[in-house]
């Protein structure tokens, strides 16, 4: 490992792209070299994101490899399919020598089938080369799809001395040695060792005497969201992975974790939000239209439904009870934003395993706080529209509708996230325009059957 | 450190929390002291997180020091309080003498000043006591209120074997070396190696010639957010905290960065459902209607404007026109949608540093994302109204609303969270009910002006 740099104010300035964008232009290679080398290779990701394609591929080329590789894994997901379109397999496979075999497989995996065998053979280390493709073998979101192979492996049989001797071969490798494996002679993990333990135990001690036994592992096929929440749960750095004979495989370490956990977090946000499929800021107009316009439409139909609705009551509710259909935008508000609020609380809730108890028990005390928070709020539209419109009946009629409207929206936003999550379906679909849509429907229905009833029409 | 336990199929199960509640009821101390120890205290938490209070103190009582700090710190926050009151000033002492520095510090701090003096004063370890005195001085939003004291040390004009023995000394108190910080004669930092380096090395090599100069660090008064970002961007697993004379005064680890990310990305997405405060599902119903009511009261003030702006349109849209008014559910909830979608890729994108470029550029960007998905969408509803109402003036006058009213959503959406952040202001409170409530308002208003125009009244 290279020296790092002091970073935290690195701030990526319209100066700073100028500079590099004219140091390419002029071809100033050295001078180029020796700005951008004074960079973490996570900020020179963020000057390329901001360079036009020609750019960022004339970056990467000038660049050692063992930097360029880092660069590339940091680079805006987009721009580095664009970036290794125009690379050959030759260069790619050099970026991909220097990276460890898990982000040697993502690299991989980004590109076309035909390519992808291209690259693979132009690997020159034959270790490197089978541990990559045996890791393109795993689903993406599995354990085994963020798992490496780098990894300090002992037998339980070596002594403290033999294995330190040992470690300093395999730890070059190896860019930042969490645990030492301990496996018995048919490679089946048996435990743990912390260098801590190495370095605090007596030399001529044995393995198997210093061995943390029963560590925590998780199978290659465990999907790879549960892993984050057990590593998560029991903070740990690292966990070793294993095949169902309890065969050393892998290992992966927080810092995948970090990722999954926050595309989790951004995808279950965005769901809320309603916009499908994973989109940034910065993508095209066309993405974020496909991202947003399935939402859009759900939306769409929702309010033709209620157009419906309200056609189909235009003869109950003539002369005064006409006022009615002015509160129906009030009504349709609150039956969303009641749901949005009940449906988020049990998503984040499943998220973070927090939702116990039984689904009545749930939905008993939804409907105890949307009673409560629904009689705060009618009290104050009643007496608003009692003195305003000088009608009590008509003022009842809207509260006590709102009431209803806020208790089955509560119910409703509770209900389908628990059901969705019973059936295996990611909760958190039902948050967002999916539930406003429908409780847009439902509450302007409730409210004028109730109004209609209180009204006696 | 103990053993640690094979965990990963660890689940709650109803029966489990019986069996611990009648070994509690019937006294059998040992059998449940023998339960309890076949599990993780992560796991042990959980189960008490479903015991009524006086169970759980038992437990805690039951339980040795080593474990129930650990356990402590992993219970629901409201527990924990609980149980911390039934705890004398002497028992908690005990249990923060087992805590590193930094989890110490978070449980003292959540005490009252008063309890906070007298936990202090019973822990028996002065440097123990110093060290928790010193970090409870920090914000807890601060790196010092991340950091812990538990660090290795080493001076830069050491040798390797010298090293490795002081090492063996200070490893005993740090539960996970990430990394051994090295220092000059003024306590000063100047970088950093890691124990793979020490290992690799040759006994009588000078630390001087193998440390790692410019080590990212961050400054003990920074915003604990901000450091988040750093150690995620530079995929980092440990950064050393120093004060404005560069003095090493703690560190920060992965793990503790992982809870900022998780709470962060949770208040974030409870902003954007309507919610203030941090809640969880299990809290009690008048803490989850006290985070969820103001932005209820806001969607119920918004209702009542759309309301009376109906009321101020009634005289002009009669006769056939009078079908606008069945509209406007359909166009605020595609207001809502719209300023929802546009907003909350926004404010992900400004906690990601994904939104690069001028205000000017976003927002012309939104308008022709809103332009496209307006259009495509208006052009459904056009022929919707035109078939079903034959009336080709009304579908003209619903359909152009429509557009006009996703362009105005978007360009809100956007302008509102850059204008916050601009001025220091969370965006993610531009989220969720307020931009629904405020587009709501403005699109009606905005369909019913254009439909005057279109119809001519």
């Amino acid at each position: 490992m290279s020296e790092e740099k002091e970073n935290i104010q690195f701030e990526l300035t319209k100066e700073l792209v100028e500079q590099v964008e004219h140091l390419i232009e002029t071809n100033e290679d050295k001078e180029l070299r020796k700005l951008l080398n004074e960079f973490h290779y996570a900020d020179i990701a963020e000057i390329l994101d901001e360079l036009n394609l020609e750019e960022a591929v004339y970056v990467i080329k000038l660049l050692d490899s063992e930097t360029t590789s880092d660069i590339l894994m940091e680079l805006d997901e987009d721009n580095r399919e664009k970036v290794l379109k125009n690379l050959s397999a030759k260069e790619i496979a050099e970026e991909v020598e220097e990276l460890d075999t898990d982000d040697a497989a993502d690299i991989i995996s980004e590109l076309s089938e035909e390519r992808q065998e291209a690259v693979i053979s132009q690997i020159e280390d034959e270790e490197h080369k089978a541990e990559i493709t045996e890791l393109l073998a795993y689903d993406e979101d599995t354990a085994g799809g963020l798992m490496a192979k780098e990894l300090v492996k002992v037998y339980e049989t070596w002594t403290v001395a033999g294995c330190m001797r040992r470690i300093r071969g395999q730890a070059k490798e190896v860019t930042r040695v969490h645990s030492i494996y301990v496996v018995d002679k048919e490679e089946k993990l048996i435990g743990r060792l912390s260098l801590k333990d190495l370095i605090v135990a007596k030399s001529e001690q044995k393995i198997s005497d210093l061995v943390k036994v029963n560590v925590d592992s998780v199978n290659v096929y465990d999907d790879a969201e549960d892993v984050a929440k057990v590593m998560a749960k029991y903070d740990l750095e690292a966990i070793p992975v294993v095949d169902d004979n309890q065969t050393l495989l892998g290992r992966i370490t927080i810092d995948d974790i970090v990722d999954v956990l926050k595309e989790e977090a951004d995808k279950d946000y965005q769901l809320a939000a309603g916009i499908t499929q994973d989109v940034e800021a910065d993508d095209s107009i066309l993405e974020l239209t496909r991202a947003r316009i399935p939402w859009l439409f759900l939306g769409l139909i929702g309010g033709v439904g209620a157009f419906l609705i309200m056609g189909g009551f235009e003869e109950s509710f003539t002369g005064d009870a006409f006022k009615i259909f002015f509160f129906t935008p009030l009504i349709a508000a609150m039956a969303g934003n009641v749901g949005v609020q009940s449906s988020a609380i049990i998503v984040q809730g499943l998220a973070n395993d927090d939702v116990k108890g039984s689904v009545n028990s749930r939905l008993i005390k939804e409907m105890l706080l949307a009673t409560l928070n629904g009689i705060i709020l009618a009290v104050f539209l009643f007496f608003f529209v009692w003195i305003y419109e000088s009608k009590i009946d008509l003022a009842l009629a809207i509260s006590v509708s709102l009431v209803a409207v806020i208790i089955v929206a509560g119910l409703i936003g509770t209900f389908v996230p628990l059901f969705l999550d019973k059936r295996g379906i990611d909760p958190a679909i039902a948050t967002g325009p999916f539930i406003t849509t429908s409780n847009d429907i439902l509450g302007i229905l409730l409210y004028f059957w109730i109004s209609k009833m209180i009204l006696g029409i």
